[in-house]
């Protein structure tokens, strides 16, 4: 149960929403091994200003900002977690998304954190 | 000082929001055993297409998805956060929105992590 | 690398929102010493009805809500979090933004937990 919530200007959402949707939730699948199923996104749409940011900052070519914050569980390592970025990155690219303009996040919380329609029984 | 974050249909908020957002602060007094006055809550509404999910992940109907993102201090069992769902569901099912449709999730902070008003003293 | 998020009033935004980011991003820099390129931050506006408070939980006088969320790498003691949020507080309220009016919440995750337009080497 990620649920992964994306924060782009309304232009990019309306020009590419359904794809990056697609390609994140690929991503997510092959570079975690999730169930297709388990599908959750928010799309934040931003007017110009709302998203704010530093062009240069860790030594990218910055021109855009698409923020990608994941909350799942804690039970993924580094290596999983890169493998996951790595795919968001290249499905991205794919549909013209700089990997540059990318500020992906992660949040951990446990399994008895969710509740997905039902309590777990 | 829990932080209630609720992403839904804008079509919905619109028509139930009120009760939504009490619905939600009365589960959160009944479950967790919070001061009624500890209310802090935004809505984030959405248009059509921006909030994405799988309709039968985790064996459930869902025709909808309504997310609440609950930020709290890391103090409680998992008793009490299952009895906390459980108010959620039963709340808003008075109202008519569907358990199926539920996304609630909780991120755990500490104390030190919340300036509410003024520092902590 | 943090992640503010702020959530209000559209029209508080609009009168003073590149100020407001100005005033964070400066507290940032000051009480955690972060490098001042080191510059992520969205703005999400709402309409009235949307941020729901109590006028005096806490034991403060608020008039309306500005929440701020910073996502950051577990590494600030509890005392360099405090002057954080001092430096806040007093930055917003040189614009004219009450302390009583925020709500600061952090959330913490490691270094592996971001991805900022490149992987870690």
């Amino acid at each position: 149960m990620p649920l992964v919530q994306i924060d782009l200007d309304r232009s990019l959402a309306e020009r590419l929403g359904e794809q990056i949707s697609d390609g994140i939730h690929q991503a997510l699948v092959d570079g975690l091994g999730m169930d297709p199923t388990d599908k959750f996104q928010i799309f934040r749409t931003h007017a110009p200003g709302e998203i704010v940011f530093d062009p240069g900052y860790n030594g990218v070519d910055r021109r855009q900002l698409v923020s990608i914050q994941i909350l799942m569980v804690h039970m993924y390592d580094v290596t999983t977690k890169y493998a996951m970025f790595d795919q968001i990155a290249k499905r991205l690219e794919e549909i013209g998304i700089r990997p540059d303009d990318l500020l992906i996040s992660i949040v951990e919380n446990g399994f008895e954190d969710w509740y997905a329609g039902k309590s777990r029984s």
